[in-house]
């Protein structure tokens, strides 16, 4: 991938000009502690950090891009700035990824108290709940970009009511992507985030990270999606009921049973769980599988993690130690 | 201000419905502390906070809209909420702002050490240093939004990034304002920042808040702008000498010879500002005053600040004890 240049050249750079390898979602409930408000889990973020760096492929050394007061002393910045400057190779790597991240302990608490998905902003309730969630949120996302970049990731955080993203009935069909598709032309990992926005219907609502996955899947034809996510993948009924069985593989005709309203998938979702669980996160993977693009439910920080980010599952020694859910689009092989 | 329903009603929100009162910029080295790195100057964003409430002429009782861990406990949260629900009246103002803010002790920094301004995305230095700036400033950004929400302000951050926007040979010429346009429709203040953004020719660049407020002024027509700075206003040479004048209005005709580059106001400016400091500002205030819109430069923190935001400043009651530049449009009245 050519990076800088792709920008430089062009005009309008809002046309896509960069294979998107992946776009991946990190589940609210596996970047934070759900029951602790405002609270990151700390070492599944740092070893998503590590992964998605592996899985991007850099070639050049380690560089560390916060350099904010307390991340970093002023010694060490002057220390990455010299070595940077002797750095010849560009910050660049083959594998371009999309992350979207949902809010967990962040934004959600605020969102579901005051019920923004209410919409009506002139409820005073609403219209501050508004207010209250996207601090929320918003402080996630800056804490995610940090520690992307401590890990040499150049990220750039993507705020969705920022870009004029706007539901309309509590439906996203945006398409603008500007932002994204500029920021990945450029050679950065744009990292978007479940956020509050305006509706043009009902006021206002909340756009959860599984909705934009499904948008940014269609907009940028990624080559695969991955969730990651608190458990290891579906189940087909809870996964605390002792005879749950993990399905490694979700097909078209499976996911028309698993989306149909009666039968959706029996989950345990915490209560302030304002946007859906893993019946939406099913549900979105169904319409993304449908786009001809295959999608792997797994779980954060493991080494299946990882398989997945890379695209390796696929691989025939991978394919059967590989613990997770593949829900296969209509063009996809079998996996096994 | 009909607040919410301009939003719910239109299908396209894009279209402002709602007459700016003031867009004000927040200089970065009012709101930081500028020699120490990402500091914050709590007092004088606590203030300018009150007043820009005061200025809007909220007529809804107080209520804070910041619930984040640290700020509130769980307690006063549900108190909050408690309260919330039983207030009848919207929380809307007759007075619409839009808030650009600049970097001060944020961004700079990284900015400078790393040359993001020189734009070659190509040089690791600067891919790294625009992800460690933005790091920087969106932090800032938050840290604002908090600020105001925290005094029942419904502020969001928009970043310019997020929004889209990017430059051309550093020249700033987007007329993509949906985010803040559907913002104010919607009865919300939009907080802007100075931001490291793409440019289409260059690869990078920084986008300083002065030339944000210039086009946002030039798309919404405020009725006036003003600057709040850390010094008084204009002076006729830099404040530090003891002859310094203060200039209580500058005229059309003086402001070409302001701007001209051979006379430019001579300021003392921290070597690490990107961005301009005084001498950006007054050529900002020269475009802005030649679309026929008053500008305002004035201490932040000051009564002066509050007179000038209300709009009172050429009242015969308050103009001959305001201290400040108005930097006049060609449509205005002398001040005295």
């Amino acid at each position: 991938m050519s990076q800088g240049s792709n920008a430089s050249e062009k005009k309008n750079c809002n046309i896509l000009t960069t294979r998107i390898h992946c776009i991946v979602k990190l589940g609210g409930a596996a970047i934070t502690q759900k029951t602790e408000l405002e609270t990151i889990n700390e070492s599944i973020l740092a070893i998503t950090a590590l992964q998605l760096r592996e899985a991007m492929e850099m070639r050049s050394p380690f560089v560390k891009m916060d350099w904010s007061r307390g991340n970093t002393s002023a010694e060490d910045v002057n220390m990455q700035i010299l070595s940077l400057a002797a750095v010849e190779r560009h910050l660049d790597f083959p594998n371009a990824f999309v992350v979207v991240h949902g809010a967990g302990s962040f934004g959600h608490f605020q969102a579901s108290r005051s019920g923004v998905q209410r919409g009506d902003l002139n409820t005073p309730l609403v219209k501050a709940g508004l207010v209250a969630t996207r601090i929320s949120v918003t402080k996630l996302n800056h804490e995610v970009v940090r520690h992307f970049a401590s890990e040499g990731i150049p990220a750039v955080g993507i705020s969705p009511l920022s870009a004029g993203w706007c539901t309309k009935n509590k439906n996203f069909k945006e398409d603008d992507m500007t932002a994204v598709e500029c920021t990945v032309n450029a050679g950065f990992i744009p990292v978007v985030h479940g956020d509050g926005v305006l509706d043009s219907a009902e006021g206002c609502s909340i756009l959860s990270g599984d909705l934009i996955v499904r948008q940014l899947a269609k907009g940028l034809k990624p080559s695969f999606v991955v969730f990651l996510t608190n458990v290891p993948g579906v189940f087909d009924q809870p996964p605390s009921e002792p005879n749950a069985v993990l399905l490694k593989e979700i097909g078209q005709t499976e996911l028309l049973w698993w989306i149909s309203p009666c039968n959706a998938v029996q989950i345990t979702v915490a209560a302030h769980d304002t946007t859906g669980g893993m019946a939406g996160k099913i549900s979105e993977a169904a319409f993304i599988a449908a786009m001809g693009i295959d999608v792997y439910i797994v779980q954060a920080g493991t080494p299946h993690a990882l398989e997945a980010l890379k695209g390796n599952v696929k691989c025939s020694e991978s394919k059967k130690r590989w613990i997770g859910t593949l829900v296969r689009s209509a063009q996809s092989k079998l996996l096994a």
